[in-house]
């Protein structure tokens, strides 16, 4: 059973793909699983009457915040904003009362909102986001893809725990295969950053392959293997994130201009839609929170839900804890 | 009427794809070019009776150098062998005899061998390896691409003036539009570093537009205008080329599996084939040498001995030179 608050006010179709992504989850999900709908109560019913039905719809709840984070806010604004939806849906989750937070809003806000009101596990400065990568193999773990721009070789290894418990809870992988994004498969090869966290990973305990390169993360597989999780600073996760999403539309044109039938090219390309993979998780705070792409569509809010019920189904957050608690016990010792 | 030295033995297919390039560059060159296949008398004439009518073919001729840098050597071995194809090709250059140098071997050694031997303009610490992006508008100059590991601000300043200079005389672009990129279009976006090159761009004299962003390289175009130079760090840069050279043959794939038309496919993908558009150039050494990727076909050797004879038409290296000096000029008073 879980109870996975919904930011309605997040995003930017926001409150109609929110609206629409929870009806959409809870008409697929198993009945045991709620959502909470948070945000302004006379928007959200007006949304509702206007897309559903029934004007209660089962298993769904609304909770009320009377004020919103903008996308133009700054992170910051989250302390001057109790009331937001993001900030009222975290609190819920950090008294009990909700297991997960989905929100399409402001990206920065969400993190800092996630870190006030759940906090950081142990040992952990920052919190992750962890994408994943279509590929022409498995879905991969990418992260940091966002959230952190200056990276020092410990936090990078952060990274790698963080996404190796993602990758097992969520992706169902065994002893997930994590690799470090460099400019060349060899040790040797990469900035000081990456030099040094490699040395640190080798020696991490987790199933470390080495260096994987830019042309590995399409292909889902390196010299060293396949790949389950792969490690970057959150500059380098950004570019190549938002280089990654614009790539097929652009080909796309390009295919449809030389008269190629557009729904065809689309249906062999879903593999690459991002709505088929859920929101994104900020991994390392004390609880569930996911980050969806500012444009969701109601079908990648309702995958997003998916994803948080699977991460509070599986433990994931606990079992991030224990991890974490593990390996500051492994140093200590 | 320009003499271009091409490494016979360097790369994936020498020496068969040097000897093809330069043979189908000759015949679609002006009659006032010249190409000078550099390596084994011996192992040039076999490939050439191989593949040429004539053994002797006018504007070719032959460099004899004994040695071979392989691709597997460190950027050090340059030192240790003085009569490799590289060092007798671009020590040419340096001499007066030759006016470019194109190679599909060892890119660290050839960096290393083109400072050795032609030496950098004054006030650079290192080169940069400049990539044409295919983008769905014109095609964009993104560097540093893989030189450059960690670099400061001031660096990625010079790369942006080298960058425009080249955008100027190979690209044809007048006052070229560049951008940094980062992971977000406000100038507070980004890393330490990229802050900080930011605010010396601004201040630069160059035509600036402001941060980029990954999703405006497959465009050729960003928030603040359209894009002819990019710049970022040579981590950055050669993570998101690998990248971009693997995803569309991963489409290509998708798509012939879904039962579409390879050719067709192919054709309307055209825009996006590195071999196009050549090699890339190291910028900042005093003279001309062009990296061509390891796996070069022998159309992609042909259109990189055209951007050499482009690069020496248009006396770019002289045009760095005056644009670098007229700079430290500038700083000085």
């Amino acid at each position: 059973m879980a109870r996975i608050a919904l930011d309605a006010m997040g995003g930017d179709h926001a409150p109609q793909a929110p609206v629409a992504g929870a009806l959409e989850a809870l008409a697929e999900l198993d009945s045991s699983h709620r959502v909470q709908l948070v945000g302004r109560r006379d928007v959200i019913d007006a949304e509702l009457k206007r897309q559903s039905a029934s004007a209660k719809p089962p298993r769904l709840e609304i909770v009320e915040a009377d004020d919103v984070i903008e996308m133009t806010d700054k992170p910051t604004a989250v302390r001057g904003k109790p009331n937001s939806s993001m900030m009222v849906g975290l609190k819920l989750q950090a008294d009990g009362g909700s297991d997960a937070f989905v929100s399409a809003g402001n990206t920065g806000a969400q993190m800092a909102a996630s870190m006030l009101a759940l906090r950081l596990h142990a040992g952990l400065k920052r919190p992750a986001i962890a994408t994943i990568f279509p590929t022409a193999k498995q879905p991969v773990v990418v992260l940091d893809s966002g959230a952190n721009v200056d990276c020092s070789a410990e936090e990078l290894v952060h990274f790698a725990r963080l996404g190796a418990v993602y990758a097992e809870d969520i992706l169902g992988r065994s002893n997930p295969a994590v690799a470090l994004l460099s400019i060349g498969e060899e040790p040797e090869k990469g900035n000081a950053v990456t030099k040094e966290a490699h040395t640190m990973l080798a020696d991490s305990g987790l199933n470390f392959l080495g260096n994987c390169e830019g042309r590995d993360l399409p292909a889902g597989t390196c010299h060293h293997g396949d790949l389950d999780v792969v490690v970057c600073d959150g500059f380098v996760g950004n570019v190549v994130l938002k280089f990654y999403e614009a790539v097929p539309p652009l080909m796309v044109r390009m295919l449809v201009k030389e008269g190629m039938d557009e729904k065809l090219i689309r249906t062999a390309l879903r593999q690459l839609d991002y709505s088929e993979h859920g929101g994104a998780p900020l991994l390392g705070v004390k609880g569930v929170s996911i980050i969806c792409h500012g444009r969701s569509s109601p079908a990648a809010i309702k995958n997003a839900i998916k994803v948080a019920v699977k991460s509070v189904d599986s433990g994931m957050n606990e079992h991030i804890g224990r991890r974490l608690e593990r390996t500051a016990a492994g140093d200590a010792a």
